[in-house]
């Protein structure tokens, strides 16, 4: 009798066009929106409160971007990244539709990419993949890149195919929400004065709070996505016996703790390009820094939208260095994350 | 002026046929879902989304059946085991009605069984607990049995009464939630493609994955069952100042780390025997691996059972070995549970 | 380009008479309750069962008035005691409403008081806040008055003002919920049998149980309320390199405590002070008691109040001890607070 578990796909196991259909749709809920709150310190007005949210437009507050993110991206990685030696990056990534209480998230993905590496040992796999809800209207849509080991290292390479992706969505592809109105926008609920007006490109801003992680903190967050890799939960999967935190666990952290100074960045639109450049552990104190980088006008009323690069560190850096003399990212740099938010004008 | 608090009762202060109401009832929501889900890897469809639910015959997602197992049994102990020295077993546990956000549990236990023990230190209480709902459906029932200290070795011994208990939930008795419906049963969402015609008696499935635990998984869950024993939260309150890990909390573990090869065993329909091999302590790695004992037909459409026995292990024991050579359960178990599953056929 | 940032309020910032509007309102749902429920091992029926506050004259269950408190407190944080020194008190503290599921909850303060200290350095804050529901219904006021650090050492000190707060609300004066009716209550359901007539002033009530307490349970719960003070969350924060634990946080674990002699005290109608006499850290094992210090009748049909003092302590004092005698505060006290509880007559 062959076995029923799930050994997670090789480099050879992937087929030019091919779609996966991805397990565990997920109803999402109030109860979400609360362990959202208890793990990241994030206080942004719109996902906190109901009033706060209809004045904005909605018929109550949505749950926060990220929910939606950590949820689709979570129903991924059984198919795609199980045996992932690194997850190289990702592109292109659309927040179509906000997500409400009891709506539901299920997750497919195209394969749309292959190459093998010249080791012969491995291969990356881009995949674009796409969560709907209920009515099947698409909330989420994202590109993602992975080096998958092969099962076999004599078998034969396959023609390279790379798709073309977007350096960055571009200012006038930025998403909005269908309905969002910040015409009636309240700066003192929201807890800034700051308007889009006032963030100049270039302007970088020292989130100056800190937050010092503990192993519930991520192993709770990365349940909830129903993320299976097995280095989040498992001491004994990796070499260090430490557990490994979720490359996401940090981009929720780093966005929770830029409410000090980008309090009226309430939604995220887009994530044009985001980069783990070093791991995260339990006992690191994160702390983050944003610069904007492009700034737009949108068609919806009272509504710009701000590019920003988000970056965590350990440890504070109030020099806010990115890069190192020799170019390479600055030690102490955990996220490098480039996005598009919006904000009142 | 007598002491106000629950000093618990003593193995004299049982009589038999007495009835006893168990406080606090408690309405389960979807914040209880939530959390269940960030506490355990859990991933079974029915569960986690409204429509794959509503595709099997539900109006929404039932919670999981070990949420209203554990709340049920949480009931119990300030009244029955607060001065237990051994939960000794439990069985004929039948899952009579699924619970769904908004309905409100209430427990009873009738005492069933008292034997003194020789020692005259203690004494075996058997009861039979039913808890209801807010229209006082029963949705869960079991037998359990508990060794209590006596108050008095002096007291008389009273003439012993054992109850007649199954063995098992016999396979024709296999309870069946009302309107469950998997003609329709989407394998590819659900995660596994494996029916109920592809498990045999007597194969057994390795799960492979492994969580180690940490000491805020099992405190957030055994408070969430407002479960009350000091010796899961009082490092005092034991003489090695570790806090012991509710057994719930491992048949929980072990349940959801059956996913992987059982994905499609969506609902537990009985329990016919637990037994908590081993204490188990946050630092200890679990893993699971499940044995097919018997299976049946159901008369609901699409549904069949599966009788499975679940491990789960201090470290991974890819042998699956129940017991060692002297008879005895091999070094390392921590749970051996006997489950009735209901799986699409 | 200013900073972007919020630096928090010094002494010289706070204007007699001025109003903070307080950002970020908050609406509270199941999942708030699944949380509390999970953080503190809390059993109160009135809070945990709808059908137990049908009976009491609720539509549904009430949350817990400490989410209440910690909710609409937490608000403050930012405007209020970012650069505080010492939270040194509060008073006439008073639950006008309670809340449920759905509500919005958001707060203002009113500066009432200000009183440079003589070493120039800082200077007493008192304000008045208020939080109001989604239909501007106030559901608590209190007062509180912290230790602020002034900007500048050099700057003038004003006239003191120091504002006229009550020592306790008076027993004529304690607020009931609207509709509250405890004629029909149900002692068994509630988990204990002693009413409102049982409870004599003077009497001391040894809560028995103790609660180790983890990092996860404080960080959690301070997250969930928004609470934003550095010292919680950031070992750098402090330069003991340890986290503070919010002094809400014993509060709501010393009342979830005291359920085990005081289960029918199911809601807390105004605290009139409350003293964090020592600060409480993760590894800590808490352990609570009461003392009857008022009782009086209400209005409400079968509703009474006792004036309580309930006390946490770090280690179980079977003594009940609230002063060495020296006068002081007992060597293991962590919490002195004063309030008044609603009780079935």
């Amino acid at each position: 009798m062959a076995t029923k578990t799930n050994p997670g796909r090789f480099f050879e196991d992937f087929r030019l066009g091919e779609t996966l259909v991805h397990a565990t749709p997920r109803t999402v809920t109030e109860g979400d929106r609360a362990l959202y709150t208890a793990l990241y310190p994030t206080r942004f007005a719109l996902q906190s409160s109901d009033r706060f949210a209809q004045m904005s437009g909605f018929d109550e507050s949505p749950l926060d971007d990220l929910i939606t993110f950590h949820v689709a991206f979570g129903k991924t990685v059984p198919d795609v990244s199980l045996n992932a030696v690194a997850n190289l990056g990702y592109a292109d990534c659309r927040f179509l539709k906000p997500i409400f209480p009891g709506d539901t998230i299920r997750t497919t993905s195209e394969v749309i990419g292959l190459k093998e590496n010249r080791s012969g040992k491995t291969g990356i796999v881009y995949v674009r993949s796409t969560a709907v809800d209920q009515m099947d209207d698409p909330v989420l849509t994202w590109a993602r890149w992975v080096m998958v080991n092969k099962r076999d290292v004599a078998s034969p390479a396959t023609e390279p195919v790379l798709p073309a992706l977007p350096e960055a969505v571009s200012a006038g592809d930025v998403p909005i929400a269908e309905g969002l109105d910040f015409s009636g926008y309240d700066f003192d609920l929201a807890g800034e004065p700051h308007r889009w007006g006032d963030y100049a490109v270039g302007e970088k801003i020292d989130h100056v709070d800190g937050v010092t992680v503990e192993e519930a903190d991520h192993l709770f967050a990365t349940r909830l996505w129903q993320n299976t890799a097995k280095v989040h939960f498992n001491i004994q999967a990796r070499d260090d016996a430490r557990r490994l935190i979720y490359g996401g666990h940090v981009i929720s952290l780093a966005r929770a703790l830029s409410f000090n100074g980008l309090a009226n960045a309430q939604m995220i639109a887009a994530i044009n390009a985001g980069s783990h450049v070093a791991p995260c552990y339990a006992g690191d104190t994160v702390y983050a820094w944003s610069e904007v980088l492009d700034k737009t006008e949108t068609a919806a009323p009272g509504v710009g939208a701000l590019r920003l690069r988000l970056v965590a560190t350990r440890n504070r850096d109030a020099d806010m260095a990115l890069r190192a003399e020799d170019g390479k990212y600055a030690p102490g740099v955990l996220l490098d994350l480039d996005y598009w938010a919006l904000v009142p004008v």
